[in-house]
C-alpha cells in the first residue's frame, strides 16, 4: 500500500539520499528555490505543542509555493466523531492532499498514518521515539561545522531516554562514523545503545575536554511521572555553565534542539559562548525541511 | 439587504444553476482552473468539528487562488466580548471579506449571518438542518454513476432524523426524479417526508435488492440524549455487512457522507465492495466546492 | 539590540512618519499595491480573543503577498515546555520570520518581544496599555472626515481607564492639535490626563452639542473585578441613544473601535445615524495595517 516515500525515521534514508538532502539544503541556503511544491497541498496536524517545528514546516511549505492547511486536532472528527486515524488518512489522500506532517504523543502514530495515506508522511515527532527532520538538521549543522564526522566525538547530554530527537540523531551520527557518547544520570540513559557501540558516560566533566560537540537536551518532564533526582542534583552533575564551558576545547561547539530551559540544562553563559550553535540549528531547520519535502515529492537524483 | 448570492440550502439553486455547477465540477476535475478567486478573501468559521468539509473548503479556496483566513470560534469577540453574530458579519464584510463559510450547531445560523453579510455565505452545516455542499457532492456522485436519476432508487439508511446531509440530499434527489426510500428504525425517520412522496421503509433487507444506491448515515449521537435502541439492535437491523452486500444488485453502489463508524452502520467488507463510492465522494467534494465558490463569486452562465 | 523598526505605541512614529503612513493608506485604498511583502514571513500570535484585528492583519498580509503563519498560543512551547518569551522571539527571528504581530493581556509584552526579536514587531494590543494600529485607523478616519484636526473637539466616552485604544488615540489626537474631552463616570477616567491638557468631563449631555466627533468605548469587563456602577446608571448617564443623537451638531460623527455592545454604550438608533463611521473605521483598518507593515519592512520616504 505505501508506494510513496515517507520520512518516519532517519533509517528511511540511505547514505546517498542523506547526501542528496544535505546538498539540496546547502543549495537552498545559498539561493531560495522556485515554487517546487506548486499545486501540492500540505496538511500539518500537531497533536502536541510546537513552536519551532510547526513554524519551520509552515515556512518551508510556503516558501516552496505549496498550499498549506493546518488542522487543529481539537477540531477533527477523529477526536469527536469516532473516526479512526486510518480512515482520516485515507480521506485526506482522496481529497488530493499530497503531504501530511504529523506530530503525536503516541509512538508509531505517523507509521500508522503512512500505512493508509496515499501521499507523503513526515514524522514531526512521535512520543519518545523519533523526530527525523530535527535529527537531520542537527547532523547537517555538525557537518556544516566539521565537514567529516568520522572520529568526531559528539556528547549527547541529559534526558536521552525520553528524547525522540536523541534517538534519531544517535543512529544517524553513528552511521556517519562519529563517536557518540551519551552522558547523563543512569535513569536517563537507555541501556540498549551500548550494544550498538555507543559509549555511555555518567561523568559530564570527564567527557568535556574530549568533545568536538556537546548536544544538550531538555528534560522531557511531560513524559515521566516523577523526576528521578532533585533539580539541584541534576544541575550539579549536568548543567553546562561557565566553569564547564572553560574545560571545552576551543573549537568545540554546543547545540540544543530547543526549547531550552535556562537554569536547568544550561545557564546564560552558554548563550554567549562563541561555539553556541542553537540559532544556526533553527536557521538550518527551514532549509532542511524544504529539502526533505522537495525530495519526497519530486524525488532525488 | 441580501443582494449577493449565498448557498444556505439546496433550494437556493434552481435546476439550471444545479446543472451549471455540475458541469463546472466536471470541467474542474478534468483540468484545474486558473485563479478564479484571485483577490477574493474567504473566511472559514467552523463552530463544530470537521475534517472533510474544513479541509475540502480550504483546498478549494487555495486552488482557486483566494486569500484564506481561518477563524477559530474560541478566539472570536463573538464568544468573549458579547458581540452579536450580526455585528460580526457586518464587520467582516466591511473589511472586504468576500466569502464566509460557516458551520454551526444552531439551525438557521448561516441564514442569520447571510442576512447581514454583504458577501457570499456558504452553509457548511447548521445543526440537523442542512449541508448543501455535501448534498451537492452526493448528488453529483450519483449522476456521475447513473447519468439520469429518474426512477433510480436511492435508499438512505439510518439516522435520517438528525442528519443535515440527508435533509438536503433527499430534497435534491426528489427534484431530480429519483425514488428516495428512507430506511431505519422509527425514531430515526422523520414523519413529514411521507407527504412529499418519499417512501419510508423499516425493513432494510426488503429494500436492498431494489436499490440502485445505498447511502449509509452515521448515528449523530451528539444530537440526542439517549440512543432509542441498543447498538446490537441497530446493528442487527441496519448495519450493512457482507451478507447484506450479497443481496444488492451487481451494479448497486454504496455511499456515506463520512465520517463512518466501522462496526456500526457498516462493517469492513463494505470498504472492499466494488461499488463503495466514499472516496469518490470525498474527491468530488473539492471540485464541487470550487464550482460553488466560483458560481457564487463570478456568477453562472 | 533593537535595530529594526517596530510599532509598539503611537509615540514610535514622528509627525513625518505618521503623515507618510496616512498617505500610503489613502493610496492603497485608491489602488491595491503589488506584493510589497513578497517573501516576508509574518507570524501572528494573539494571546487574547480578536475578530477585527486578527482578520484585518491577516488580510493586510495576504494582500501584500506575505507568507502568513498563525500561531495558537495554546500550542506554543512557551505555554507548555517552559520556554521564555525572549527565547521564543530569538528563535522565530533565526528561522527567518520578518514580522511578528502580538496581542497579549500583559502590559509591555510586545516591548519584551521586540527587545529580542531581530525583525519587526507590531503591538496588536497589550493589556490596557496600547493598540497603535487601532489608534492609527481611528485618527485616519477623523482626518479623512475633517482634513485638519486642529481645534476639532473629539469626545471619548466611557471606560477610558481600561481601554488600550483610548490611551493610544488620546495622545495621537493631542499631537495633531485636536481638543480631546474624556467623558464618563469618575472611576473610568484616569486622573493623569488632566495635566496633559486633556479635558475631563463627567456630563455627557453637556459635551454633545460641542463635539465634532464622539468616540464610544466598550466597557472592558474582562479588565476589572466589579462594575463600579449598575448597568442602569451607566446607561442613564452615558449611552448614546436617539435623544442624545439629536443634540449633536448635524455634521458630527460617531465612532467606535468595536466590538460594540448594543444596549450598553449605544442603542440601535446609532447604527442608523448618518454620521456613524464604525464600518469606515473597519474598512480603513485593513489599509492602515498594509501601510504600517510596508513602512516597517520597506521603510518610509
Amino acid at each position: 500500500m505505501r508506494i510513496r516515500r515517507s520520512l518516519l525515521d532517519l533509517d528511511d534514508l540511505d547514505a546517498d539520499e542523506l547526501a542528496y538532502i544535505f546538498e539540496r539544503t546547502a543549495a537552498f541556503e545559498r539561493k531560495p528555490p522556485g515554487p517546487l511544491l506548486k499545486g501540492v497541498a500540505c496538511v500539518n496536524v500537531f497533536f502536541e505543542a510546537s513552536t519551532r517545528t510547526f513554524t519551520s514546516f509552515n515556512l518551508a511549505q510556503l516558501r516552496l509555493g505549496a498550499d498549506v492547511i493546518n488542522l487543529s486536532p481539537r477540531d477533527l472528527s477523529l477526536s469527536t466523531k469516532g473516526e479512526t486515524v486510518e480512515d482520516t488518512a485515507v480521506t485526506l489522500a482522496a481529497m488530493g492532499i499530497g503531504v501530511l506532517v504529523v506530530r503525536h504523543p503516541e509512538v508509531g502514530f505517523p507509521q500508522r498514518v503512512a500505512m493508509c495515506f496515499d501521499g507523503h508522511v513526515v514524522n514531526a515527532g512521535d512520543g519518545g521515539h523519533a523526530h527525523p527532520t530535527q535529527a537531520l538538521l542537527d547532523i547537517y549543522t555538525l557537518i556544516d561545522e566539521f565537514r567529516n564526522l568520522a572520529n568526531r566525538t559528539v556528547a549527547i547530554v541529559g534526558d536521552v531516554e525520553h528524547s525522540r530527537v536523541a534517538h534519531s540523531t544517535i543512529r544517524g551520527l553513528h552511521r556517519l562514523g562519529a563517536k557518540v557518547v551519551l552522558v547523563g544520570p543512569e535513569s536517563f540513559l537507555p541501556a540498549g545503545y551500548a550494544r550498538e557501540g555507543v559509549v555511555v558516560e555518567r561523568d559530564f566533566d570527564a567527557i568535556l575536554p574530549h568533545a568536538d560537540a556537546v548536544v544538550l537536551l531538555r528534560i522531557q518532564r511531560e513524559r515521566f511521572a516523577e523526576m528521578p533526582m532533585t533539580d539541584e542534583e541534576y544541575i550539579a552533575g549536568y548543567r553546562l555553565d561557565e566553569r564547564r564551558l572553560q574545560t571545552l576545547r576551543p573549537e568545540a561547539i554546543v547545540m540544543h534542539p530547543g526549547p531550552y530551559n535556562r537554569g536547568m540544562e544550561l545557564d546564560e553563559s552558554v548563550l554567549d559562548y562563541a561555539g553556541w550553535r542553537y540559532l544556526k540549528q533553527v536557521r538550518n531547520g527551514v532549509c532542511i525541511r524544504m529539502a526533505v519535502l522537495d525530495f519526497l515529492v519530486n524525488g532525488g537524483r
